[in-house]
């Protein structure tokens, strides 16, 4: 069992949300290390000490941004606010053109390396990890419900929502993480063309 | 790098293809307490002390049954023939009944729980592991190459089992590992459903 301090994780760390400069670099450091000691071995076999060592700082300073074990592991699950915001503005293109709108949406976000590298972390980690886990249930349906159809009862909005999901899950696992078949080869602008229609039957058309 | 010797991997194993009786029973307890280790620690931290510990057995007879760690690895990521035999059999339907064919028959194989459980295994093991990673390349798409229409040319095969996969991954992933949201809760039967359309017009509509 995880004990995780909300109260402290949920404080600004900064990192993540403070000034750029050396302070959020050295803290960036040490959520890069975190992130692939977690995906790795877990939450139990992560030490502060061998993060600071990755991280190549005092292990003092692990503390100091983060305040211990759970903080850094709450900053660690963090997905990375870009997604959200993506997924926001595509949610607002009109009904008939949002399933492109979305899955490029995401392909866009995910062609960011260092995003890829926090997600792959984050489904590593998950795993191993519960906490992790919900956090990309919140990711992937959390998300993603706000993108369905305003006019759908709640029921369907999660059907449609967990439709979708199916899909973008699949192409992000085969594309970013396994790296297989020719989902990983193609140029992103390919792959929006074959699945949109996908997107597109999930969130609008007859199931 | 991990040296798996092939000829000794390849070789019948009394638990997976033998008679049914006290050693197979054996030899599937071993593999099952291998799939666990390899999945949550990754090979090089496995150790046949453990493993025969897990499975309450002397651990001599890991070695009389697989001839040692790299026989167990090859034994534990020898993806159930099941999956192999349902694919060719749903690749045998008319192409336009094949989208509901394919799907059913993977819903089927993973309704299984001691499949879905090799399954879950070698999907973490692939996250430490490359070999276990190429095994799952295997799985998903040369399996799936085979149940696309004899008329297309190479490239477009590849693609179309590429995109067929992309659907199946990730419906695996959201209902049989992370089981997030309404596709974890659904009858495999819905699931068939809404997804057969999908898996179709990867398989033979324009794309």
């Amino acid at each position: 069992m995880i004990e995780v301090n909300r109260a402290v994780a949920s404080a600004e760390t900064p990192g993540r949300r403070g000034p750029k400069g050396p302070r959020g670099e050295v803290a960036d450091r040490i959520l890069s290390a975190a992130r692939a000691s977690f995906g790795a071995v877990g939450y139990a076999q992560t030490t502060l000490r061998a993060v600071a060592a990755t991280a190549d700082i005092d292990p003092a300073l692990v503390t100091y941004y983060f305040s211990g074990k759970p903080g850094l592991f709450e900053a660690a699950l963090e997905p990375p606010e870009g997604l959200r915001d993506r997924v926001k503005s595509a949610a607002s293109a009109p009904l008939r053109e949002r399933g492109r709108a979305l899955i490029e949406a995401m392909l866009a976000q995910w062609e960011d390396p260092d995003f890829a590298a926090i997600f792959r972390s984050l489904i590593l980690t998950a795993a191993h990890e519960p906490l992790a886990m919900e956090r990309l249930r919140e990711v992937f349906t959390g998300t993603l419900l706000a993108a369905m159809s305003e006019t759908l009862d709640g029921e369907e909005r999660a059907l449609r929502a967990s439709l979708v999901s199916s899909q973008v899950i699949g192409v992000a696992m085969a594309r970013y993480v396994w790296r297989v078949g020719a989902i990983a080869e193609l140029d992103a602008k390919d792959i929006a063309r074959y699945i949109a229609p996908t997107i597109q039957r999930y969130l609008s058309e007859p199931l």
